[in-house]
């Protein structure tokens, strides 16, 4: 079964696309439409890939066939000249103005959790990041609250206004996840769980992907591919540093990767500083040394009291640290050009339209 | 939540742990026991670790408490000192004989699965590999049979009598794999999938663990300790190559980690050379290599025509030069004092106990 | 042979410390005096080093005995808490301005050479880079001019006045280049040349020290103490990219170590962007980002014609790009409170000092 | 300046050529011939490639020119299908039958040298392992005896008759090291220390070239090539581990690059299980291992005390820890269809034939 991509001419309705579905399926090809970044992108799958080739060529209504043969076709270039924009709230990923995130690891507790939502705010953060399924090494270190943590989430949600970034570790969990995020990440470790990403693509959620940390820059542009080739139409690059010899620091950052990953494709990218440090005095330097590689935004660790805290501790800001180094951020932003997106507004979160 | 571990001393019948478990309870306790390695395991879950353990030290039934701090407690040499031994079907990893596995990369067919199966099982391997789940790292390249593959498999399973292991990808197939692999796969990129690695290890059938491409030896046990933790009994690790600057192979393989996990662990550990070397032309030295290395097994991709795969064919043998390698390991084990495992009987498949 | 490291009370005379020195020779020791970084740092060669440590530990002179079995430590902060200040020329390092050094590659020809010196000069760089001994992988490359161009890199140094840093490659070219180079740079693939890095510590002028492209912070910095140790006194490091498996940068950017080298060390720390980026349109944004995670200075590969360039064209920036972005980080720098070193005078280069 | 290099035909002496070297000096060329593995080079030095490349190509003297613009041309099968043979005494690397180097890693004194070697002869070593001078880490570390340690070598190279192995760390030591050295290593920190490998290229002596810690096989076959390009004509490779994120191993033994280099260069290759492994516990496997990947040798640490040794202790075997290896080794390579060389003759060693 081979899948082929195609986009239909500017303004083509999908009526004018009648008679080529029509004609795609007398080959044998089922196809189906959806609009991609401003596009109508058909995607046809059948087994007789020549032919169906050979009918997309032929017609009019189409003016750009995809090479799925090369890596990643819709997450490159050639499938959006244009940066995309993906929005989350009032958050906006690529459209030139930073976004700042952060947060704790995981929601504790309700109390710590709306404390540092407060003061993330406070300081100029766009968007909220909390954890409550948490990938840990040991079996018997502290998992996050899981389901127990959703109330907690959602309130803190909708008391501060500020939309929520939150890990999803399973197929499991996507009958919670949507209804309480409004961002939805795949963490470095399930970055090649193509399962997960073919699922989570159907959850109507934008999506943040980090990188796996010894995934190569194509083989990232393909897990995002995965999750475009699924239905995702948000998605996000997260880069959080990569495995290699160096041991002072948790993981090394990969800086470059923020430039290659524009060159190559539409999609915005953002820089998490603190799992890669792996210790809150060398965030700042890296959030900085981020904004200025090119990062459409910085995902930040923050905790009231890091000594406290049940995961990350040694590499979450408190809030004193995280608000100075909001304000040397933001002069940087504007300095570069792309000043830091402005605060959210004091009103609540809007409602999360509810997914199947 | 804290979780405490402690072996039973030899002889103790459940009946006789009754009380402990009752005092356990009264401190808000949950304990539950399990056969681990031969031995009584206690398993603990708790919010006041410190009282637990207090009861569990003072218990005369209670021989040894393992320390959850420290990783991976129960694949260590702390929690067997002796080498376990993994059985699937006649194959038994971990007890002196190496395992040789070999099999194609997917079930493409059935009449490739047959042939490859009769031919390596002439050649003396004695279980089969083969993937209906296949993860690829492009959405669009063949994702292998999936659920049409159930009944080729089973087909293949039944005539030629070779125990078969087969990768899992997902929660969702659960339902299936079990009923039809003798041995459950974990591959490199789900290694840290840890909901995948809990569910697993609930499935009731042997599992190869193998090792993710940059994890660590200890991250590696770590993800064994979820299968041991969540109840498996049978784990056999595989070492496939990790991922380093060099490029000539597809992946390094650390055979250093051959004899660390040996020291490490009680764990059987098996060597794929065929990932690691990403060219057939290479399997032959690094499969000797890893014999003489200390393998309990080795695991090998063979193809009746390498060119014709659907998936890895760069990397599979053809079925003579399988059949000339197998020749070549089994004089190398003999010289090795580890001779490789008699090959299988003709006899067809055990039935596989049905799993819930 | 054991070392020992002290330092005498601030204000110490050479004559104050004669007893000492005697007493240390009454015991086989062999005590030499430096300047080192503000304080007088006396170095004990020894057979019996628990007699010479508590004859040190006695007197009233010293204040302060390093410990040699500790990594680096005339490299650590345990020598000195206040940041290194290196001065070459007008140019400082370590002194809170961060220093732009540009060039070529290597001394093609003298044209090319007065071309670039005169552009970069007038973008704002502070410093030359030229190489005229080249180490290039295969022996059939370009290797630089060698000897040949000493007198065009003396030319262009005389005429523009910008001090020049070049890379040493053998200890057979210390007549040479210490004649010509206002700083001497070690580079990646000689940082664990330890003759080299013993001799050039000798030759009386500043160093850079490029990190080896697998040396751990660690190792960079033991490297730099074989320096400190054989008397260099003014050392600056550069961070240049270390392997990793990622490829679509030649090599991977480890901006973390620079925050770490200024904690670990008083030593000031510098960025090549070219070499690690292997492409300039990337070197701007790795040259911002190195200059926000903190660094002391660049070096920046710059040519006329980057595609006519000999060796590396393909990382060099052409003379317009190399402006634009020097007026970036010029803006950049003032909004990190670190404004960019002035630009140097027009005055031609002060004579160098002929080292024995 | 260009390098072209051009075999004559078979047979050819060196007055049929003196016409085409002749025509050669009328374009600019200067011509050199030597022999090399079996067959006459001709190396062109010009400055119009095109020309010589014309006149070679022309000649019926001339069978092959070699491309300079790809990869290590001397090294590699295009100069020689054939596997090259180096003897070092009555040691033979690359013939089938794998040679056994053992030895400290220092001459710290005499006795422990000579306890050594006479144990490491017995247990059926063919050559001795030796260093007098080390690369450190530390400059404060034992850096070996250096020249104090040439007469200490010298008596037990005549007394034990086998020929030692020893390393150059500098061009300063080339007065004496091959005088006192059958064969000459190249360190890993060292193998792109050019002007290093370019001046012992000329020594006289067979010469091993260990892989540095971040080389690609790539850059790994070019160091050869700047050894075979600089007039040596006996080179031998040795793995010793690549430096990667796994730290249960100092280093990584890469054994995929075994048959990789056999495959790319006709060089003998050996292996050096100590250095990768770290601990001599796990070096009885990595021998094994290393053999069995097709390994030209070993190259294996042994101290009478290893806990009493001045440097690399903790991974050097014990006597009747390499006596026994050496017989589990001898098993194996019989079984391997590939015996270990015989024991050395109880003869002296013969005279080294003086270095100008």
């Amino acid at each position: 079964m081979a899948t082929l991509l195609a986009f239909a001419a500017d303004g083509a309705r999908l009526s004018d696309l009648r008679g080529l579905t029509d004609r795609l399926a007398a080959l044998g090809g089922h196809a189906s439409t959806r609009s991609f970044h401003g596009r109508v992108l058909l995607v046809v799958t059948c087994t007789e890939p020549a032919l169906v080739h050979a009918e997309l060529a032929a017609s009019a209504q189409i003016t750009q066939i995809l090479d799925t043969a090369v890596p990643h076709p819709l997450a490159s270039r050639a499938a959006s000249a244009r940066d995309s924009v993906v929005r989350v709230g009032d958050a906006e990923f690529g459209g030139g103005r930073p976004v700042l995130i952060a947060g704790p690891c995981s929601a504790e507790n309700p109390e710590v959790l709306a404390e540092t939502a407060a003061a993330v705010k406070a300081a100029g953060a766009t968007m909220l990041r909390v954890g409550i399924f948490k990938p840990r090494t040991s079996p018997y270190a502290f998992q996050g609250l899981g389901r127990a943590g959703v109330s907690a989430l959602s309130a803190v949600r909708a008391e501060y206004g500020l939309p929520v970034v939150s890990e999803l570790l399973s197929v499991r969990d996507l009958d919670v996840l949507p209804g309480i995020a409004d961002m939805i990440q795949i963490g470095a470790r399930n970055m090649q769980n193509y399962p997960l990403l073919a699922e989570v693509a159907r959850a109507g959620r934008p999506l943040l992907l980090k990188r796996g940390l010894a995934a190569t820059v194509s083989e990232w542009l393909n897990a995002a591919e995965y999750l475009l080739a699924h239905g995702a139409s948000d998605v996000v690059l997260c880069e959080r540093g990569i495995r290699t010899f160096e041991r002072t620091t948790r993981f090394t950052l990969d800086l470059g990767a923020v430039p290659v990953v524009k060159e190559l494709s539409h999609l915005p990218v953002i820089v998490d500083p603190s799992h890669a440090a792996g210790a809150a005095r060398l965030v700042p330097s890296l959030s900085a040394a981020g904004l200025a590689a090119g990062a459409d935004g910085l995902i930040i660790e923050v905790h009231p009291r890091p000594h406290e805290a049940l995961s990350d501790g040694e590499q979450s800001l408190d809030l004193p640290a995280f608000a100075a180094l909001a304000d040397r951020l933001r002069v940087l932003g504007t300095a570069l050009g792309r000043p830091l997106a402005p605060a959210a507004e004091p009103d609540p979160a809007p409602e999360l339209i509810s997914v199947g």
